[in-house]
């Protein structure tokens, strides 16, 4: 378990509402950078909160004493998902609780906890009275869940401070508990605003039903053409730069048995659905898929309102996979929902924000001591294994540093990261604690 | 123009938030059943607010002098329709303001302006001296925007007291300005919600994305699936119980012109739409339709989140014309939903509400004196339509009281009824004066 000072630091952390995609939370956002900015000052690093187009972002560094020391750059965020429906958290999101030997907020996981590990290990290894085998930097932004518009820009403008060997990043989730997992795959994503507008207001339904089109029944056969029956996107040229995944990995997925069910216990939902060709996991590793993440049209109060609605609007997020383009694949979306859109109704589509896909080699010096770390710590190797989420700033890492990404997840499946009553296991933050000295040491080694 | 004691009464009346959809608002209703009651009261009737087990109805008469008179009831509602989205209102919605000639607020026409229209007729018949020839009722409702639940046990509970001769509502629309008009018909509806559940929360859409399914795409598809590609409603046996409209009917709505046209300005749409083989007007007045009232699912705010909602619904309601029935057509659109249901999500709908269709007959003798009425005010015979709305209340008079419905509409197709900026012009205000007091006239000869 881990210390009394460390337990009431991750609560002091997750207590910032620090939501991302709220421009209103922006306050609270900037309070929590300083605290983190604080909290590794304290710890002996240069320490900065440094403003950027968006939400402001950590960068701390701590040299090595070590002539010629390798740089491992350590990168997490501390901005969080919306918190609604509210009404279905059991406890206010910023009002931490334990419970169980769980801790429940927003952020919890996602990725407060995760990133908190390795700074309370850096902090344990440093007051143990180690010295540092890597110059250590800590980024830490503030616009990860709204696509880290701003991160490309300012890995550009700070690419000589930024330089490294290598990036590790803990903002994914572990097979299950006690299973630990390297993760060589994300997907990449493409997200898009979908309005039909048909009347130039709300109209009664009684009088105009029947001689005009409703544009929520326009959005509906729309968002109903997006897949096939066999339950594959329907976009043409939707898969045409989809890799295929090795037959190695997918044996090697296979022996991973019982996530299936654990995915599923994980959702609560009836059954699992999909590409029938693919199992469960495979679906959300290495297929893209296209989802509807919001409704919007007409009235949503109590009771009935008997109008055509004059708008109807949709948000969509396509999930991409190597070596899928985020910009082609929302002009392909865009064209084909245009092109399907009844004229009787005006239809636009707004791309929001996209992501790359990441593939990434697991077998450099740094990974090979990470992969040794957890096996010390859990007991058991970790799985190379893929995520089926987006973290687009490891894309932008490649991109501008040149550097691969070493992802090494916390979390676990059923730990509710984007919805209610999020939570994180603090074992995993001890253990997490544990294994970012484990590392240290290997590196010291 | 009315008078300004005329105008202030309207706008007192207006100024009542009284929306039967908002259970916090019914303070305000019962207030303007109050306000009713005691305008009535002044005028000399015998007036009552009489409790309901929904909103309060306010029942008011007042005896001809003439031994053996004939009993008129005037039917309207002064409760009214929701105002979201509010953002689209030019002016607060019960802040009434008078533009140009129109009258601005909830209710302005639908049904506040049009009932007042009538009472004030009254007032001013009784200012000039003469005596009613006919007993006359008022009945005031606050539930018909919520589909007058409890309006059949009220009718029921007084069938004595509301015995009568004839029913006189108004609560339609005019052919256009200056285009008097006779209903014989309404649609009649069958409300009922859809509710689509995956998973047990909202859950990452990268996580769980490709392997559950997205019951805001289910709910989609159901939608989509609720109209073939003709614009035909496809729940089978929707439209066995359709009666055809005779050769000439359509005919004589055929000579009607522009009426196509004008619907098409008053709703701002891009086209119509509609079945191909009936006009714009046919298909609002003689078929039934299926529309889609509201959408909600996930996240609606700014930005995007990357969830698949635990759940997704859809607000819809069926306009039915004669003989189809509600309780039938809900069950069939019910196993029609829940047969097309994935097994992957839990389908349920709720029946929220129907009413009747109606068709009447137009040359009873009440119905003369008020088509001899509409001809003298407006200089034009009024044209015999039907409308597309619901006025359930209609079918309950016909079914307890045994009399029909005459439906004298004061509205404009383009007035706004149950959207945003619902208007109502002066003119027809006091014509709508004048045309009570005609009416009177012509059955006191």
């Amino acid at each position: 378990m881990p210390t009394e000072a460390q337990l009431q630091d991750y609560l002091a952390y997750l207590r910032f509402p620090s939501i991302s995609a709220d421009p209103s939370r922006r306050p609270d956002l900037e309070a929590c950078a300083r605290w983190l900015a604080r909290k590794l000052g304290a710890m002996g690093f240069e320490a900065r909160v440094c403003a950027t187009d968006g939400n402001p972002a950590v960068l701390a560094r701590r040299s090595s004493a070590r002539r010629g020391a390798p740089t491992l750059l350590i990168y997490g965020h501390y901005d969080v998902q919306p918190v609604d429906p509210l009404a279905l958290w059991r406890d206010p999101p910023f009002a931490p609780v334990v419970r169980d030997g769980f801790v429940y907020a927003r952020g919890a996981t996602d990725n407060k906890g995760q990133t908190l590990a390795h700074l309370l290990g850096t902090e344990a290894w440093l007051a143990a009275g180690h010295s540092l085998p890597v110059n250590l930097i800590y980024l830490v932004e503030g616009d990860e869940e709204i696509g880290s518009p701003h991160l490309g820009a300012f890995l550009r403008e700070r690419a000589a401070e930024l330089a490294c060997d290598g990036i590790l990043v803990s903002d994914t989730s572990m097979i299950g508990p006690g299973r630990p997992a390297i993760t060589t795959g994300l997907r990449g994503i493409a997200c898009l605003d979908l309005t039909v507008q048909g009347p130039a207001t709300d109209v009664h339904s009684g009088v105009f039903g029947g001689a005009i089109a409703n544009p929520a029944v326009e959005l509906a056969r729309l968002l109903a053409a997006l897949h096939a029956p066999t339950g594959e996107v329907a976009v043409p040229g939707f898969y045409d730069a989809v890799r295929p995944a090795s037959a190695e990995e997918r044996q090697g997925w296979r022996d991973l048995g019982t996530v299936n069910a654990d995915l599923l216990r994980g959702s609560g939902a009836p059954a699992l659905a999909g590409e029938a060709a693919y199992s469960a996991i495979e679906r959300t590793w290495i297929r893209p898929t296209a989802e509807v993440n919001g409704l919007t049209a007409g009235y949503q109060g109590p009771g009935s309102k008997t109008i055509i609605p004059a708008t109807a609007s949709a948000k969509l997020s396509f999930r991409l996979v190597p070596d899928q383009d985020p910009d082609d694949i929302a002009a392909k979306v865009k064209h084909f929902l245009c092109d399907r859109a009844s004229r009787a109704v005006r239809v636009s589509v707004a791309y929001d924000h996209g992501g790359q896909p990441y593939h990434a080699n697991p077998d450099t010096p740094l990974a090979r001591a990470v992969r040794a770390a957890l096996a010390a710590v859990f007991g058991r190797a970790p799985v190379l294994v893929r995520e089926g989420l987006s973290i687009p700033v490891v894309a932008a890492f490649k991109a501008v540093l040149g550097r691969d990404t070493l992802l090494v997840g916390l979390g676990l499946p059923d730990c509710g990261a984007h919805g209610p009553n999020e939570s994180f296991p603090l074992d995993h933050l001890d253990r997490g604690i544990e294994l970012h000295q484990e590392i240290l040491r290997r590196l010291t080694a």
